[in-house]
């Protein structure tokens, strides 16, 4: 029997988790790396080979590492911090950076990682935390033929879809934070709409009803104004997270010297949203910018 | 045998001459009254009782009137310019205005008709020509339960489906009104997201691949930007008509003193493609105001 395929999965939040259970069902000699010892016992438990709150004493052991942590920042701390794990990976070994960061950041972490004979994959997912779980998350994926190979076995657990969108890391981020912009547009947009339907007197359930079934529907409209309709705020995304991602949008933009009209607009909601100290809420909360309209309550009450 | 219903459509553009159609296949005596000879000839020959350009000599014999005109002052010059229709109308006669106009003007012409004893119905379509031939428009409406009565024939001839807004006219045109924020907004930050797309050297065929099977996706996303691929800005629906319909939205805000920080930033994107020469190209033709890039052109090269 072939020795199994031994991947660490770094980052075990909604997204981490799912993806590590995924490599487990499918098979994978699967290690979970996370500070939380909470979300480290809940992967062992799930029959990781092992768990670890630092990946280098397995480096050695590794066919691949799954980042799946927060922010550009974190991916290179990881990798190229003082106790950094990129140092001790066997050449050959791939490395998928799944985190939502600027190209510009996928791109130099692949150069640098590419000078050490490591695989990268410029990674960035979607589909949210369902999709994680049940291994059918949506992969944009970028590199070189050779990492595409060496993640193989990776992409197979946790992908549904794999968009191959091109040789070069830092695509697929930039498709990511492309999508992100109208993710985030979209939800303040909703926002926007239904807090003027509230000023003008209309039903907002009506008015839900109205959209859901025309051409104004949108899959975040969808999806966000029902948490209105029934006041619950209960973050599943935050508005901090699209305070983030609009500002990938952003360098994104100024990188390229392009306007961009609409999505710097709903930057500045989602901040005004967060400045009024509703960054934790669920991005639906970017409503509750607009003052002088009544919403409905958890109660079920206007 | 009972007199059968009589209903004159005035406005025979694509939706009016689908409504029209559909109220004939209904079984309605249906007249259509347009200024175009040829619009005439095409309702005559599918077997409209019969065809004018002034609906003034069969105004006793109608038990409503449909306008599908294309704003506001049209409206009120068929009804009360000096040919006017509604002072030689039976009273309880119906007047569904379908226009897409001002929640403003919506009310102070059901204030007028209501004063000659006349039934007026608020209520603007959506679903475009298609859903106009088939007779499934969507009726967002509001007025009395007796102009509700009086139009029901009408409502079933045209309507697939008929939300009933509320009884104070204004009320469905505004809730048309807060759906055409959404469609234009999602029209203008499609364009500015696969403008961006194609700065950033990203496959605009991928990318839109990516975005109608992710959270990202709209129905104008969708629907807009295949033409965008193809490079088909033949108008379905122009630019001009959105920059008419985004006034409307911004007059709906400011007579409710409320800020649409996204709305006004989409005006005037289509403002500035009208400016630039694309006002009667199809509204995805938005995109043009971005300059610095290379789009798909109708041969299918880039």
């Amino acid at each position: 029997m072939s020795r199994p395929y031994h991947v660490a999965v770094i980052g075990l939040g909604a997204m981490g988790m799912g993806a590590a259970r995924s490599c487990l069902r499918a098979g994978l000699a699967t290690y979970g790396v996370d500070l939380s010892a909470k979300a480290r016992e809940q992967l062992q438990s799930a029959g990781a080979t092992a768990v670890v709150d630092d990946a280098r004493p397995l480096a050695e052991t590794l066919d691949a590492v799954l980042l799946l942590v927060v922010n550009a920042a974190q991916v290179r701390q990881i990798l190229f911090g003082d106790s950094g794990l990129a140092a001790h990976l066997k050449p050959g070994t791939g490395v998928m950076v799944s985190s939502t960061i600027a190209a510009d950041d996928a791109a130099a972490l692949a150069r640098e990682l590419t000078a050490l004979g490591l695989l990268m994959l410029d990674a960035p997912v979607s589909g949210g935390a369902v999709k994680a779980e049940s291994g059918e998350m949506t992969v944009m994926a970028a590199g070189c033929d050779e990492a595409f190979e060496r993640l193989q076995p990776v992409l197979d657990a946790v992908a549904g879809k794999v968009y191959r969108v091109g040789s070069e890391p830092g695509q697929g981020s930039t498709v990511k934070i492309i999508h992100q912009l109208l993710a985030g547009v979209h939800i303040a947009v909703a926002a926007e709409a239904m807090a003027l339907a509230s000023r003008a007197d209309i039903s907002l359930d009506l008015m839900y009803d109205v959209v859901t079934h025309a051409a104004g529907n949108s899959w975040m409209f969808e999806n966000r104004m029902a948490r209105v309709l029934t006041g619950d705020y209960q973050a599943r995304s935050a508005v901090d997270i699209f305070v983030k991602d609009l500002n990938l949008v952003a360098d994104t933009a100024r990188d390229l010297h392009f306007p961009l009209p609409l999505a710097s607009t709903a930057l500045n909601m989602f901040l005004a949203a967060s400045n009024a100290g509703y960054g934790k809420e669920d991005d639906s909360a970017v409503i509750k910018i607009f003052d002088g309209i009544t919403l409905p309550n958890s109660e079920g009450t206007a």
